[in-house]
């Protein structure tokens, strides 16, 4: 006799399939920004996303990121590297240990200091409060059940007066691999295949602009959020509310 | 009795030291890209920098790199990822094998072929000719009296209607390390210093873009050459004359 899992269940098995899935593409995680393999969809494509990716990284140097840095989800470190320069300490929390090796090996910084941990289990501690707090392309993999419970978490992590800079994928069929299926925007749970052709199950919401501006308003933040022309969104922002709910 | 060098056995040593100083160099280099340590000038030379940096990255973009392509000097990878993507084949090669391994370690991508080798006496045999040939930061330090060999070994190495770019330092006191002295603009030999002390001489050219325009000119080269604001000038061109001097 089959059962049915519970929501929450049905949840916990989908993130644990998501962070397997991590685990074992860290050592590929970057054929897909780098737009090689699978990913490869033409010079075009690669040169408007590469475009695109500038136009990002500038706007975080724009944003200036500063002070104790915490970045959620930091995998490989093609973010942490963008980071680096401008953190005085740098913490990057990753729940796979594959991508913080990665990382570490790509950064070779001394001043880093990461943190294995599950993401939906970590709370800080003794890490203390962070002046900025950047996650890339980690949003659209927490469910939409978690989402307040995320940004709760990010509300306990972030100092007085700390910002915050996201970026993530928008809705564009050319941006993952040509063997994944893009289904419809509204899906929230979709299929992903490591090279070798295994497939997982895991999180993916596209966010609309206005809706996550707004959704985010009444969390209690203020973001301001860029679309590039095709490929990625990103957001700055910071507290208004100082209230934090319960996650 | 102490014997004067003559003026091809003074820039011999000096290479010499110039190699031995990035080979030394190699596991500390990307601290002057990152503007970590003793290249960390504060808060807003960084955000300079790194918009500046966005600017170069995206003119390669626009630039288009394809086909067959070479990196010289390519050191430990910074511009090498730059390049991976649009590459159908990527040949990096450098004089140090501790910045082949860095760079190596960094892409993680078995699509790379590098090369050990002296680039003042290296030249191409069995890897034929280059649809896109790049260097970053490399062309400062070809000797003056080297100039005219080093862009032969260039054509030599460029398919028929092949293109090079390149990206190099402005003459900028803040872009080197606060203990390094930035001489007058026309010296061609400075000084540099490792992290733990040790003093190296090494070949550093600071071109002006209409000068540097010219002479690629008369060498029978296209090059447009962009300066940006404070720290980079990078060049796009091609080869307008198919006779090679001799080196």
């Amino acid at each position: 006799m089959s059962r049915k899992l519970s929501p929450e269940s049905e949840t916990g098995a989908v993130l644990r399939e998501q962070l397997a899935y991590y685990r074992e593409r860290a050592a590929e995680y970057d054929q897909w920004w780098l737009r090689q393999g699978r990913y490869d969809r033409g010079p075009e494509q690669k040169a408007q996303w590469f475009t695109e990716a500038s136009e990002v990284r500038a706007a975080l140097v724009a944003f200036r990121p500063g002070g104790r840095v915490l970045e959620l989800a930091c995998g490989t470190g093609i973010w942490t590297e963008q980071l680096l320069p401008f953190a005085d300490e740098l913490t990057a929390i990753d729940g796979s240990r594959e991508m913080l090796a990665i990382n570490a090996g790509r950064l070779r910084s001394p001043s880093v200091r990461y943190i294995e941990a599950d993401l939906f289990r970590w709370r800080p501690a003794a890490e203390g409060r962070f002046d900025t707090i950047f996650f890339g392309f980690w949003l659209s993999h927490v469910p939409p059940e978690r989402f307040a419970a995320f940004w709760n978490l990010v509300a306990s992590c972030l100092a007085p007066r700390g910002r915050i800079f996201f970026v993530d994928s928008r809705y564009q069929e050319t941006s993952t691999a040509v063997n994944h299926v893009l289904p419809e925007r509204s899906a929230t749970v979709l299929q992903r295949r490591l090279n070798d052709g295994r497939e997982y199950r895991l999180y993916k919401i596209f966010y609309d602009r206005d809706e996550l501006t707004q959704r985010l308003a009444d969390l209690g933040w203020s973001f301001e959020i860029t679309e590039t022309r095709n490929y990625f969104l990103y957001g700055a922002g910071c507290r208004i509310s100082h209230e934090t709910g319960n996650g």
